[in-house]
């Protein structure tokens, strides 16, 4: 109830902070039976995983994960699937300056008025680290959909700050650190992004992300809406300051006539819906869209105060990603997994 | 489970269908001693009520609602308050034509899917009717939010279709069926909708919901943040597509350097945060907006499949709203407000 | 989470108070596609029914139930069940003097500790008055669970007070108002009950229930084991103190090679544990024992206090069950039934 | 929802299996700001640990319990809590025999019918083992419940087979390792349990556990009472069969004007109750009984089947537990605290 578990049927609670011992979830509610080892966990963490261009945080973390239980003889047993992953690259300076200080944009105060203490090493549980034993969950629920329905989630950075990136190809996407499904737009986003270090600054990102291969029927009116599961898991992905599905807020401006997705014995002849209906998967592809915040930490002074409530001004130095939508694309569709696997087994349980 | 229940310790637990014999929700976790009358709850049911300008569908509905228990002598006891509303207005007519067809845009061919069997009359559950028991349980939310801490949450449009409605002032808003907060554009609007009706088509507004005076520190970092939560529940209302906290979408194309809200000793700078930072409530305004697709419910003939798969033309007559979006303001305050008192419960439940 | 809801798959929402306007329940969670009539609910209503022999309470109520919702053209449509029971026999007379006094035994100081207000008529919402909803929604379960699985639940009276009922036969348990299994035992019982009556005193019960006929497989090892929830359930009912489950507090003083069932490829050689293994169902016969407390209200003068914290006297007429335990078979039939396809539904989930 | 977390507001996810690399739980829904310690959670591990006496099972293992998060500086941060336990002393031998046979008594054969697949090593997740994170959590809670309230928690074995052991003072528990707390029986209890082993069987056993020091107001009527929730925790604990509250079982045979606990300005007369009235703690000790069924581990020649279906005999050795009751005062004293600050959260929550 504090907050830290995602899902229902097929749940996820997540414990650490940036720079404590370790990071981790426990899985709960995996169907047994499936084979999972190791690795098929850690290829979606190296996704994430920092340090691994010159536009990401240089923290050099293997994010090695280590599976507990709910695994026997490579197949899941139905029980609760414990993860580790040992943080190996803490710093080990002193924080005293930071903790009396609140960054602008950061959850250093919010987490202070909430709590009364807060852990201010590498932003302690509001770092957005801790999305690396999401990802590790997703993985599992990825391979689940995949294997039973044959789902496949994949997602792609559409714009980055002013830059539009245009959709070219799945293919292209993973030839570029950004995401980007069109690599010829790859030099214009690695000159800005060169650029922006250069100005100690940082920038927003829009990401998509998209299911493609799901059954029509997922999905619980009235409040517990697919639609409003993802909008949650995603609102709820660090920097994230805005979600929408299929067409989204251009719906505003549009007439029925042209929203309302028509019907053919061959299928839907659009998809403004996004792949829901009244909450309610329509068998279409799950289209959603992510707005992302520009990173907090920057190295440009900014106004502040400390938690005696006296004006500072504060830079953050340190090891930052100075766009915190470049590696937002497997933690989304992680998240989108993880809905989408909940849905399904609460399907299941009705039908 | 099966999704007919909002929120965790303050909880509504919605029932009913669109033309049943009556709708209504149980209100789970009020706080004892508020002073609760029938009166409280209408006024809110009030503005959301069907037929009280020609912009809105004509269903006849008075929307009186039922206190059965949890309140005693006028004040509330702390147990479940059961909240009664008869329908009065459902038409006797025969609905087997439309239980046949699948209307594009609607939830018809995806409650068909999932369930097997659905209830046609008037959209049955999928009908935004059902929004009425969110707004009777939002009043209450509403009243001690109000008188425990001061809070109020209020919302109107900010553009109906291709027209922009500027904030002029939160005075101008009862004064037009619009929630229109610039009484000026109100001759532009209804020309707008007067033209649609006579197109038989339907249009798209955006909405824009703020709480202000609740205190820092409500939200439970990591899943269930505040603006997770927010996003759940608007996501969750009939037709919205689109979700977003302060910038919003905008931050996309924003620096650190301008997105991150400033700090003195005299409070924030600015508000691009929309009142929350790390899933936690920062104590200034929380600003939502909300993108609603048009109304899926129109007069022009539009192609579908019936159940047998075979192709039909579709044209949707009836009482309908040709905008959904003019009478959201009400819905979408109401779930800010059942979002914030279970935040601020849950607060309570820790500190 | 105030309490009010039992089951995460199929869930009840229980409302209202003993001399309010009504009460009632959401069942949240039926699977699609029953046939269900008010009917059939008013059977199990009329089994837990008061007024319907001397040695209970003459409180009459017919307890007719209104389906609002969830039900179309006869079926069950996936959504949520609203029920309605309106109180019909609720006296006009005054609560003052009850209202300022604590009577022992009942829930009078506790909801006063609790909320600081309670609604003292008839017991308000501590009254087991409002198990009467849970009974409409037990209807519902066993109804599925039945159609589905074949699967039969029932119970009877092992022991009034210091009389033991031994398990002649389930026919005779109808026979009687006892729900005693043994028809000859019935005028000892009336003999006992009768003296109670005059003696203004109560007598506690014990109460066996049996489901037959579910698969192996059901329950959620580890903490949601079947008979934890089977014990939950149980413990809730009003004036409940022990709950066991098979050889119960017998196995204390039980062996090993007694206790454990024996496996044959014919099945099972005994049912000590009371079909759950390790929180799971085997199979076997759920056997449930419930020791049930006499009834509070009783018309002998004890000694309390009131809220003032003052001496007085308490002597409780009006209107009262001598012993709850002898209506309370119908009450402990809808909680297994409840909680048998909560499990149900989770393991098809999960399968 | 697979049944691994114990909890709402203060919440316990349990992970791992008696042969698996590691076992732990994640505690969600700890007020921050409380001093916690390694050492704090290892003293009730302690009490719990394996092969302390030649009466319980010989397994070497150290338990040492290894905090994760949610612990910055010394005290809580109320954030998620993530306790590891490495295990130390698996058996490397070949466990396919066991793997394909189901031993009587216990869950063996449920979980191969529930989930298909089940790690046979040490009775896998369904080990008593699994009871070593409840205690370390438990441990968390009764630190809180201390501190703030002054409650303390302790329990005692009460009948060991045939054997009564009366309540003589809470100190001599320590004294002897069968939380016996008449030190004069201990001899008897010995020279019962050094012949039970040579008879290779096994025996069941009476534990009582007490709250003292609670503020009334605690539970939430109807149907999450804190009885009801005390039962679910109580049942769910390994081997234990039933559960009572107050008088349990002994309310049958009473009448009302003896179980009822006449109230004076004093405070209550006496404690049938157990210090729950209708759902609510009345502020007096909560008592509460376990019925623990004997081991089913046993030397003696048992009648089983495999998995094809035929007939076998089954013989348990290894290292197992006489008496599992002999190691289940510290658990259910752990999860008396566990149940009991979840809902002194839930009372804050609303007061």
């Amino acid at each position: 109830m504090s907050g830290n578990t995602l899902g229902k049927l097929f749940s996820v609670t997540n414990f650490g902070e940036s720079h404590g011992p370790a990071i981790g979830c426990v899985v709960d509610g995996c169907p047994a039976g499936m084979a999972l080892s190791a690795q098929d966990i850690q290829v979606e963490l190296d996704r994430r995983r920092p340090g691994t261009s010159r536009h990401v945080t240089q923290r050099q973390e293997p994010d090695t994960v280590e599976i507990l239980s709910g695994v026997y003889e490579g197949k899941t047993t139905g029980t609760a699937i414990g993860l580790l992953i040992r943080n190996q690259d803490q710093r080990s300076k002193d924080y005293s300056a930071i903790a009396d200080t609140f960054r602008p944009g950061h959850a250093d105060r919010t987490y202070w008025e909430k709590y009364g203490i807060r852990d201010p090493r590498g932003g302690g549980r509001s770092s957005a680290r801790l999305t690396a034993p999401t990802v590790a969950a997703g993985a599992i629920a990825k391979k689940w959909l995949s294997e039973k329905f044959g789902t496949v989630i994949r997602g792609y950075m559409s714009q980055l700050g002013p830059i539009q990136i245009p959709f070219k190809s799945w293919d292209e996407i993973a030839t570029n650190p950004f995401y980007a499904p069109d690599a010829s737009v790859v030099p214009e986003l690695e000159a800005f992004m060169d650029q922006l270090r250069k100005d100690g600054d940082s920038i927003g990102a829009r990401i998509e992300v998209v299911a493609q291969g799901l059954p029509a029927g997922w999905g619980e009116p009235l409040y517990d809406r697919l639609d409003a599961d993802i909008a949650f898991a995603m609102m709820g992905l660090n920097a994230v300051k805005g979600v929408s599905i299929g067409a989204g807020f251009e719906c505003i401006a549009q007439r029925g006539s042209e929203h309302g997705d028509e019907l053919t014995p061959d299928g839907y002849l659009s998809n403004h819906a996004g792949g829901v209906l009244g909450g309610i998967s329509t068998g279409q592809d799950i289209t959603v869209s992510l707005a992302i915040k520009p990173t907090s930490s920057i190295r440009i002074e900014r106004k502040s105060i400390n938690r005696a409530g006296e004006p500072v001004m504060v830079q953050t130095l340190g090891r930052h990603d100075p766009c915190v939508g470049i590696r937002a694309t497997p933690i989304a569709e992680a998240l989108l997994a993880l809905i989408l696997i909940d849905h399904a087994l609460r399907q299941q349980a009705y039908r």
